[in-house]
């Protein structure tokens, strides 16, 4: 279940933290749901405007199908099932196509290691669907061809599939040394990042463009930046900033090697809106029905309160952060970026240029394939 | 996702033990995986004579779809997909019914609370297939209508949903005072076990109507006795009644009370042909294209070796065992277990009267639902 690329070696294995305890994404991951939030007027309406799964013969149940791919361990992709599920409905109701009501499939798909037993025991007792999970990336077909009505995606397509090699290699002139992400200043990491994030987009293109039906659609929320700024001169971005100064910091005191940190890369990437408009458009196989940043939720303005911060990160990082460094090194790393966050001075992230990362929604619709 | 019953109280959670490590069922289902090889043939070659999907249109794209109800962790419900599957590509290839080559949807399910993620850890890497787990009860519709074209079952449906309320009822003539299963003494026991299995099994095969296309076809493997044989008066009968001895003993030892050993009772039926038909032809929605004990595999007859015994009984028994007892008492029991079956003469396995326990293979068809 890997997608060959260029130039890539590590395999991101972006499993948020299972369970339902203490430190999990099932618990911390109020900042997705907020992202959500946000979008859900503008995606019924899209719905209502534009979901249209044509006239099912008079005799045949119709069941329509939704997919979540990336969706993690819940309760989040619940409630954006239940706001798509909704506004199909409504849609479905105003037409009255067919006497008979339809039925509802929704499949959860996620990585092989994502924690599906915590998705399936915090089910909605009285959902309206029947339940599947899917198993496997999201980069490659998962689904039987031209099956899937409405695919979404939140949140899933900011981790990349792998780290671009040459962020790790010394003699590259994309090394990142003594860095855990990118930043506006180093443009060879930071175009590094920006190819593999395209490649990773297209191949999600090209696999929907497979699963869906004729005229399907594709929901996609990303957290992204305005055409022009960089994720590094975000709020958010200063708070990542902090967060790596804390590996270097944990080196110079030799709790990690600086090799480890020098090897070590968040796998993640903030896209703008041009960068998502240039990947649909040379992929081809579907037009863009809406592309808007909606206003910003409020986690994303204001100074940031660090320990929410930092345990919302950290269900989101350890099981990459353990993979690397080893597990004894994270409970210490988060005391320290707790720590230097409330040190900062508020000013840092109060932003008068307004720069922050922003949620991006876009609709896509398949376009008819030619016969 | 609970079904109603008549004159039922305890719900039975029939998971198996999760994981892959020396307890699980994952690594201690050998005797159900012999029970799948002695059926291969047969289940081939009947797949091959009665699978018929129909003609579909000629620009459509064709996605078989299997399902496997009550699939637990893993290996056996990949092994019987893929004698499925390889009998349906053969039945296919034969008829050149379409030039599209079909694709296959297999959707695994069982209860909730079954260890989804060691089955999707375990996943065949190069399977022809697409994978889909569905969570909930079986007696219930899991999947949408006439969606499933072959319906898999094996040693299931040998599990009660739930226990009937009068083995637990001192007042009641079927009160199963000092014994954990029925016996051929106790009549009225053995009836209400009897009664809760053909309750079951209709309920299985109503949702099974449902999510069956037309001319679907459902195969069940089941553990079963001859007609006229009760389960207490097999080889495996025996080795149950030594079993149930184990929780005597404890109890007159004091290490539990004789309470806790009266209100439990193993949720397992082992019907016979005769009652399986008549469930089915009570039902009315299926024609019985087969039915058939093929040779006992080797491991229902002679001596049994103990150790594998006990590790495969406590694979699949532990969950309830805990619930019901506590954690503390199962690794006492099963030594005792252990130490019975060895002390026991081994003449009284050897069953001259060859009253050993069977499998059923059983095939239905969906009838054709009038308009």
């Amino acid at each position: 279940m890997k997608v060959e690329g260029q130039n890539v070696l590590i395999e991101a294995n972006a499993s948020m933290n299972g369970g339902d305890g203490p430190q999990s994404y099932c618990q911390n991951s109020f900042f997705q749901k907020a992202g959500l939030e946000a979008m859900k007027e503008i995606m019924q309406k899209e719905i209502r405007d534009k979901f249209d799964v044509g006239k099912p013969s008079s005799n045949k149940s119709l069941t329509i199908k939704i997919a979540d791919f990336g969706c993690s361990t819940g309760p989040n992709t619940f409630h954006a099932v239940q706001i798509i599920l909704e506004a199909i409905q409504q849609k479905l109701q105003s037409e009255t196509i067919n006497s008979q009501e339809p039925e509802y499939q929704v499949f959860f798909n996620d990585l092989v290691t994502n924690d599906f037993n915590t998705l399936f025991a915090s089910l909605p007792p009285k959902r309206q669907y029947h339940t599947a999970a899917v198993p496997g990336s999201f980069l490659n077909v998962v689904l039987p061809k031209s099956s899937i009505h409405f695919a979404y995606s939140a949140f899933s397509l900011n981790w990349l599939s792998k780290l671009p090699l040459e962020i790790i290699d010394k003699n590259s002139p994309a090394w990142n040394e003594g860095m855990i992400h990118y930043s506006s200043n180093q443009k060879d990491v930071l175009g590094a990042y920006a190819v593999q994030f395209a490649n990773d987009f297209e191949s999600f293109l090209c696999a929907r463009k497979q699963e869906l039906v004729s005229g399907g659609l594709v929901s996609v929320l990303v957290s992204g930046v305005p055409n022009g700024t960089c994720f590094s001169e975000t709020s958010t971005g200063k708070l990542y900033e902090i967060f790596g100064s804390c590996f270097v910091d944990m080196a110079n005191k030799g709790l990690i090697h600086k090799d480890k940190v020098d090897s070590f890369n968040l796998p993640v990437y903030f896209p703008s809106p041009k960068e998502i408009k240039a990947v649909v458009e040379k992929n081809g196989y579907f037009n863009i029905e809406k592309m808007e940043i909606p206003p910003n939720p409020t986690y994303q303005t204001g100074v940031p309160d660090s320990k929410k911060y930092a345990i919302s990160s950290r269900a989101v990082y350890e099981g990459i952060l353990c993979q690397h460094f080893g597990s004894e090194f994270v409970d210490e790393l988060f005391k320290l970026f707790r720590k230097k966050v409330d040190e900062t001075e508020p000013a840092i992230f109060l932003n008068p240029g307004k720069k922050n990362l922003v949620v991006l929604f876009v609709l896509l619709k398949l376009k008819p394939s030619p016969h």
